[in-house]
């Protein structure tokens, strides 16, 4: 087994060689699993030979190291490849049955949990209301608790072992699992994964708090159209807007892991006030909050939201039946959006920007106005117009994909070289 | 040795551990070898024991590891180390003498030339007036050339082996080394890094090409107060304005190489007309052009400005010795970098944001007005005042700095594992 990297309550997406630790003999295997976990994963069913062709590992190492991974009920094989002269190889595919990962997202009205098989294969989805705004800390801690102590115990019954748990939370998470704050939750300094951990009785499993808006960048580096891309983008709407950066295939986390604040942009000092007692930020325009004071005027009246879903449901219902206010205010927010993704664009020049959460719903209304604003921003597309095309989309991945995010980053640990122990 | 990366002409800051290639044997002794290398070098003077202790790597491993470096003439033993019991353990060091990596800086009035030995002592610093944005692509190419020739020139005179140069250009630089645009040298996609191999004669040392304010982040990083420090931004003032940033102990370069453009970020859409069509951009604001309109009006009067050096040396001048109109002009100034570096901060979570380039010259009176407005704005220091500290500082490396950084990227390159052939 690799080295637990001093912080063990974070896990990293990584991509590429690095060299800054000395290696040695079990680092080098354990590397090398890793190493043959991912093209399976990513060159479904495969041969031996095909894994010693794309990794240049040689065929004798290959099959050494397919062998501890069936022995580990890693992989498992499918049977012989068809249409091949001489005796048939067999093809190997990742055993989805044994392991699960769990992802949970802390929703300002309600609690989701994800579970996935080693495939990504959802094997679990739950959803439930949550006062996220209301709750104390104590109880918000009690009902994550329980809500992951049900979960495992489904996922025990049904004989998986789980791999680990990650906690979504939409607010700024230290590198401890701290919730330093989450402003639209009402949570400041909460020591969220040292509780979990003592509540749920220091399972074997890991067990990590992450933003929000990273593990939605997860979930679209591992498993959406553009996976795999070095450097990638997800804008999650919500309550509050956040950004999940991956650069050079890595997640950026920052100093103290409150990288990727991107709702108090300040797009025009003249602009509407926002919570934050200033004006004109990203989420005065683009916040839930925002969008459903500008897009259906009459739920004012209503007194303060608390369940942001059907609001949701309206302003879709709304926009798709052409009313013109609702159309409006979404062309509106797009436009403040589409300033925004230019900023992260020239800052950062990822392949994509994805638009997930509320943003997501909402594309069909908010994209156009989107791409309007960022041809005449961005500097590169300026340049040359070609590569701005098809640089912002929605993501597909849409519901649950902040828990699946969760959930995936728990499985990136396998292809990190952290394999369960037998 | 280790497998060079598909793309030869950049090369990568690299911290941590990857595991995203498979790994043999040589792989794993080229690793150790740049661990046992940069240890030396953070822990100058140091014992084989020493070595050990921290690396984790065993005393047989060091010894053996220790005796290539000795033979590759990478370290050299400086005596034993004094006040021990027992048999004197002989102390390493970094052998500076036979190796010197090459930077060279354009801008937009200066060509500049730094040359570093292995401890990262400068052996060489030259400048010279270059007319940047009068030179055509022909003859900027022969004039970075021709600097680069008489710079290698004088390292093997003096019997030193070149392990890389690095060409720094304050603008938009491709992977493949393109200048994709240096708006304030005139230059749009200019093949710089395959001209000077070509007009080098494909030395047998690597040739890079590289944004400047990127090559500003790498000497901060190497060499800087905050050496080592992850996660770090460089804002280098120039004529126009660049961002360098570090994130996770990496440079951050973008899919197509293009990150950290920031000169165009638009600060108050209300604000002063920009080079750019737009109103407000950081440039507008901080750029050197509209710093000299606004801290020296009279030198309007003498028509376009060329060579930049004599007008920040008079707006030093003026605003040290207490003019009015200048301190007011850099404290305005100073106020709007504020924003940017909040918006940096928000985005990225850097330890630290250093100012570079000019704003290292006029820090004194910038300084105290960008602190001010991050105080204002950052959401972190809100809920935290005492980590807001100390967060942006100047530059203490200037002058040079881009070029050191250049030379110390091909530095970087040994403790990637990529030691010069025997």
């Amino acid at each position: 087994m690799m080295r637990f990297p001093k912080n063990q309550g974070r896990w990293v997406v990584i991509e590429g060689r690095g060299t800054g630790q000395p290696t040695d003999l079990t680092d080098v295997r354990s590397a090398n699993l890793a190493v043959v976990l991912r093209h399976v994963r990513t060159h479904t069913p495969c041969s031996r030979a095909d894994i010693a062709a794309h990794t240049g590992l040689n065929k004798a190492t290959v099959s050494s190291l397919v062998t501890e991974l069936l022995d580990r009920r890693l992989l498992r094989e499918t049977g012989p490849a068809g249409n091949r002269i001489g005796r048939p190889a067999s093809l190997l595919t990742l055993q989805g049955r044994p392991f699960a990962a769990v992802g949970i997202e802390v929703g300002a009205d309600h609690l989701a949990a994800v579970a996935v098989d080693l495939t990504g294969e959802r094997v679990l989805s739950w959803r439930r209301a949550f006062p996220g705004l209301g709750a104390s800390a104590g109880r918000a801690e009690s009902a994550v608790a329980a809500l992951a102590g049900r979960v495992a115990a489904k996922l025990t019954a049904d004989r998986r072992r789980i791999l680990g748990l990650t906690v979504a939370v939409p607010g700024a998470v230290t590198a401890e699992g701290a919730v330093r704050f989450a402003p639209h939750l009402g949570w400041s300094d909460l020591d969220l994964r040292p509780a979990l951990t003592r509540v749920l009785r220091h399972p074997d499993y890991e067990i990590a708090v992450e933003n929000d808006a990273d593990l939605a960048a997860v979930a679209e580096h591992r498993s959406g159209p553009q996976a795999g891309a070095p450097d990638l983008i997800v804008l999650l709407g919500g309550a509050g807007v956040g950004a999940g950066v991956i650069a050079g295939g890595r997640l950026v986390r920052g100093d103290r892991g409150l990288a990727g604040q991107v709702g108090h942009l300040q797009l025009d000092p003249a602009g509407p006030l926002c919570r934050c007692g200033r004006h004109g930020c990203l989420e005065a325009y683009a916040g839930l909050p925002a969008l459903v004071r500008a897009a259906l005027p009459d739920t004012l009246a209503d007194g303060p939201i608390t369940d942001y879903a059907p609001e949701l449901d309206r302003m879709v219902a709304q926009a798709g039946a052409g009313d013109p206010v609702a159309m409006r205010a979404l062309a509106e927010a797009g436009r403040r959006l589409g300033h925004a993704v230019s900023v992260l664009s020239d800052l950062l020049d990822p392949r994509a920007i994805v638009l997930g959460g509320t943003f997501a719903a909402l594309a069909p209304w908010l994209l156009p106005a989107v791409e309007a604003e960022m041809k005449g921003r961005a500097l590169v597309s300026a340049a040359d117009s070609s590569t701005a095309d098809g640089q912002v989309r929605a993501s597909t991945l849409e519901p649950g994909a902040v828990a699946a995010g969760g959930a995936a980053l728990a499985l990136e640990r396998l292809e990190s070289g952290y394999l369960p122990g037998k």
